[in-house]
């Protein structure tokens, strides 16, 4: 009986060097084959961002070992589509992991995440994909607790595969011991007070987006930041079929 | 009884010199008071990103007329929030609108969309907000005939409201006589072949992300491509709220 070992593909978007990615790597070395195919750098707020005018360049990378690191010139969406066009021709990814992210993508964060851009793009190649943030921005921060959640999910989507249009966003809170899974729905959130306004000396005025951001529903029950916030690992199954169907009804009733 | 008129923001990814976002000007300005910041130059497949790391600028441009344009040295999504931030304060816009794109963001294109990119971040921030985009690529092409329909939704939305997390993806097809409008769900749609390889004079290898688009249901009525096809202005609905409800359950039975 053959015991093929599956086919993990790997990216993020703060790039192939970044303490994440090596940590991911690391541990599903265990459970199967993995490629690296990540941005040459850091890529953070290119959601699902891909290269339109552009060209792409690759470059075999040694960081990890044994295991097989590329790194691409453009975003992470680009990551993912040349991956599979230039490495993945004869055995394709039975699934692709993105992160591990530094920083929170629970959310709205969701849209504007490179990590959960790697995740979309697998997922609308219909291949089972999951992102992986920490809500630990430092980048020296200890990822070794998520070690034996990060198995049990990536071995269980390989065992059941994921519902068709569903990727997984699972974010991991700012501390070294959880209190255990929770399936979550996105938490309503808004950034605010984005735009931090600079002088140059040369007497223009230029600006930074950064914003604050606030959760506009802290006290309920069931979103990812409820979870997250008393110490849960929060899954927030995610959907790439963004039709409102509650609302066909209203704008039909427009009669436009 | 006073009779304010509405606040129109308007952006888009094909930047502030795009022929069809002049035309949309042209067309809601009998409708309210317009603000355009949009980007200095085509930022298509952009998606929902912004500027983490660079700098943004903002430049007064006088290419409408009376109406006041700046365009924004970074995305799309930058494009809104510098708009709110710099120009909104004190009078925040009735409705956000984006476009008129030269190209199709209908199925999966609108995750990639910087067209759509604009009409989310503006349901991020609590604006009733729609995008529309026409099916043909050529910028020259006659978007005169969009007129009463933009005229229409635009009317519609300022005066009903969108319901919470709920933006429009409105898609017009490639002619200039138009069916009727419908109300679509997003299809289902795959991008294939989508890396081309070049070998550069030095001698090293370079990719373009170009690829075929593939309808995965052509015969499904309700598709925005379905009604596209038959002539039909298609809206699609679309939330920004992505939690995959439907594959909660699932997940959770998993028990991690």
């Amino acid at each position: 009986m053959e015991n093929k070992k599956p086919l993990i593909l790997i990216s993020n978007d703060d790039g192939y060097h970044a303490p994440g990615v090596k940590k991911l790597v690391e541990i599903v070395r265990e459970i199967g084959d993995v490629l690296v195919v990540a941005p040459e750098s850091a890529r953070s707020g290119y959601a699902c961002a891909f290269s339109a005018t552009n060209y792409l360049r690759l470059k075999p990378r040694h960081n990890m070992g044994e295991v097989e690191v590329w790194s691409c010139s453009g975003t992470p969406v680009d990551c993912v589509k040349i991956a599979l066009d230039q490495f993945c021709r004869d055995r394709r990814p039975d699934i692709i992991l993105s992160g591990i992210n530094h920083g929170d993508n629970s959310s709205v964060n969701s849209h504007y995440s490179g990590t959960m851009g790697v995740a979309k793009e697998g997922c609308m190649k219909h291949i089972p994909s999951v992102a992986f943030s920490s809500c630990y921005y430092n980048e020296d921060a200890n990822l070794e607790p998520l070690r034996p959640y990060v198995t049990k999910i990536v071995k269980r989507v390989l065992a059941e595969g994921l519902p068709k249009n569903v990727c997984l966003n699972v974010n991991f809170p700012a501390r070294e011991t959880f209190e255990g899974v929770e399936v979550c729905r996105m938490t309503e959130g808004s950034w605010v007070k984005e735009i931090e306004q600079r002088h140059h000396p040369r007497g223009y005025d230029y600006f930074w987006v950064v914003g604050q951001y606030r959760n506009d529903e802290p006290e309920a029950p069931g979103t990812d930041q409820w979870s997250l916030n008393r110490g849960y690992v929060a899954i927030t199954p995610t959907t790439i079929d963004v039709t409102a169907y509650e609302a066909m009804e209203t704008v039909k009733n427009w009669d436009l």
